[in-house]
């Protein structure tokens, strides 16, 4: 999870939405990434979208054996994105300043696990504190 | 669903993935795409995928009175993309190479509009016949 908040920072320091992810394959990471809505003026680059595409093109059976850290609750792209490529765990930071797509994971056979971890909450809660605007259109509303 | 199936065939010509997609608001076509596993090593540019992001960041009455055109039923990550945004209508070209994620996507009350449209059936049936491996990596298998 750790790599996953220095994600966020970097993506903080860049100006950016500060949310960040890492997939983990046999203890190694793979992809690592972090929200690039500002940064690249994406509409799908969530943090996670941004670690699975720096990962690259991996075989299913790599995914399948890979585990996501994420620092916020994924919401419903990010959370289809991990049913697509069948990815079986989820290591969510927080999930109290956003609640994902989490049941519907869950109901397809995904092992999440909530950290409730503070630094995560905190830094959420400060971005959406000073840029309401810029979290809503990250989220949709 | 002409221009979705153009951006299909923009992507089979460069040795891609058949499936091309378009945002249309008001009449206009906003943003275009196809896939670009091939083209890009992309592992999350799927036609409906590269479509949002070619359309830039949108606010979210946009997208709310926007219909996606997809030569492709849309797999769960794309299907994702469409609730997060709260695109409310989806035309799509197919669903007999693949169904997606319609149920959810109609649980959610989204509106589908499926054309079993033979030029995007052809398509996908002889891409699929010809590269079995690439689009079993497209669907996560």
């Amino acid at each position: 999870m750790q790599a996953a908040i220095d994600e966020a920072r970097k993506g903080l320091d860049e100006g950016g939405i500060p949310i960040g992810s890492v997939l983990v394959h046999e203890g190694k990471v793979i992809g690592r990434g972090h929200n690039r809505r500002v940064q690249s003026g994406s509409a799908i680059l969530h943090g996670e979208m941004d670690a699975l595409e720096n990962a690259g093109r991996q075989p299913a059976k790599v995914y399948a054996q890979s585990t996501l850290y994420t620092t916020l609750s994924p919401c419903a792209m990010c959370s289809g994105a991990i049913l697509l490529y069948g990815i079986k765990r989820v290591i969510v930071g927080e999930n109290q300043t956003f609640l994902g797509e989490e049941a519907l994971l869950a109901s397809r056979g995904v092992t999440l696990q909530v950290q409730h971890n503070q630094a995560c909450i905190s830094m959420m809660k400060d971005f959406i504190a000073a840029r309401p605007d810029l979290w809503n259109e990250d989220i949709g509303r």
